[in-house]
């Protein structure tokens, strides 16, 4: 069983995504988690709703989600995104389903209501913050879609174990999925070739990360990277033997990853 | 088995219709369709999209739609309300999951390219719309998702047979969906207290209407319940035997409408 997380960047390639999991379909199951990042700030910019970024004190990215925020979040990802790539996966043969976190309890979160930021220099404390981890997959309900062939197709947001909605790390939900689904390999595409030690340089890919150094990789992986590395990490110390980065640009985005043209990690 | 179709009005009562569907479900497997106008035509004011509601010559009204209202159609429908109605469910202990018609091809439509509309006394014809008349419906899906307990919240769009997201009625889809799960009972939930003779008066509420005289009545019908009218004259056809209207607003909206409250087409 494969897992392919896709990034919410617009130069995505989905219809190569598309053509490489009907062919990989015929031997094994798939699962498909995707970002809608770019739409959901477009969305939010047209409705002058403010997406508020903040920065952890450990320098992970992440988004302070009040309910208007909210309302964005769903719009994008669980409305516009999943359901136009639902289409283009049905159109490539693939009897795929749309859902997000909160559908059947799929992706159960913690809440995280305060949060800690770095500001100017300074740690703050943010309050009313509907954000969550997500801790527990519903894995029936996936079991129960891939038997009878469905490939579904999973997004944010989660639910919080107290049944709100919460926006959550897409990333991070990646790696818990592969670990309570018993998944050995994960493949993450986005718009780059893969890590880079200097992300301005493609030529500096990274193309091989030994499953015990990947600490060692972290200072190069920058915002949204680092997410990825960090849900990398989760996932190998949750039981998955290989993660795959890859470029979702370019022709064959999944083929190509899983034949090692973007980093490996294992 | 019981279909419950719910309206997209505001003044909805849906913590009301969740405890009522948590209590029947002890009894009976539920499907849950519901609309999102208000909420459609909220968004599109605020990101600018005009949405264009043109009538039919035989006076139906409807919403051409290109590809600029159908996002707005996608994040209202399958993104904001449709979510926001799974965690209400969610929240009154049922297993609930949103679908669009979209989603495994639940909703297989008919595309209409080419619609005639009046406007100012004459008919014209309308092209590139993207919405379609749903024909087929994914049982396989409904089945699978009710034997294990979950209950499918299921709005607009549908996808056409070429594979297109194409808006449609969600009322009609109702009727067909009754046809090919074979149900014999509907329950239509919206913002009145069921059919009047005078829509501005509510002490003109039909109480009953026999099967053979649907048509004596829908000249009662104006606009959006002249929809409802059509599609509990569909579902009739299609094999149901009772369709219940109520009015959503209420306590106990489901009961209430099933205890003969509202309209009651047998």
């Amino acid at each position: 069983m494969l897992l392919i997380k896709v990034g919410g960047g617009k130069a995505i390639n989905w219809n190569g995504i598309a053509q490489d999991i009907h062919e990989l379909m015929s031997t094994e199951k798939i699962i498909v988690i995707h970002g809608a990042s770019v739409q959901r700030d477009e969305i939010a910019a047209r409705l002058s709703v403010s997406i508020k970024k903040v920065i952890s004190p450990s320098g992970v990215s992440s988004v302070y989600t009040d309910e208007e925020a909210l309302d964005v979040f769903l719009m994008a990802y669980a409305g516009l995104v999943n359901k136009r790539v639902v289409a283009c996966l049905i159109r490539h043969g693939i009897s795929a389903i749309g859902l997000c976190g909160v559908d059947g309890q799929l992706w159960q979160a913690k809440s995280k209501k305060e949060i800690l930021i770095r500001e100017g220099g300074k740690t703050k404390l943010l309050r009313d913050n509907l954000t969550g981890r997500v801790e527990k997959i519903n894995t029936e309900l996936i079991q129960i879609l891939l038997e009878h062939g469905y490939l579904p197709v999973i997004c944010a947001p989660a639910i919080s174990f107290e049944n709100e909605i919460v926006n959550t790390d897409n990333d991070w939900a990646a790696a818990i999925m592969a670990e309570q689904l018993k998944l050995k390999k994960l493949v993450y595409l986005f718009e780059a070739p893969g890590l880079l030690e200097n992300k301005d340089q493609p030529l500096s890919l990274v193309r091989r990360i030994g499953r015990l150094r990947i600490e060692d990789y972290l200072e190069f992986a920058k915002e949204r990277m680092k997410k990825k590395m960090l849900s990398a990490k989760r996932a190998i110390e949750g039981g998955a033997e290989t993660i795959y980065f890859g470029d979702g640009r370019i022709e064959n985005p999944v083929k190509n990853a899983l034949e090692g043209k973007g980093t490996i990690i294992c």
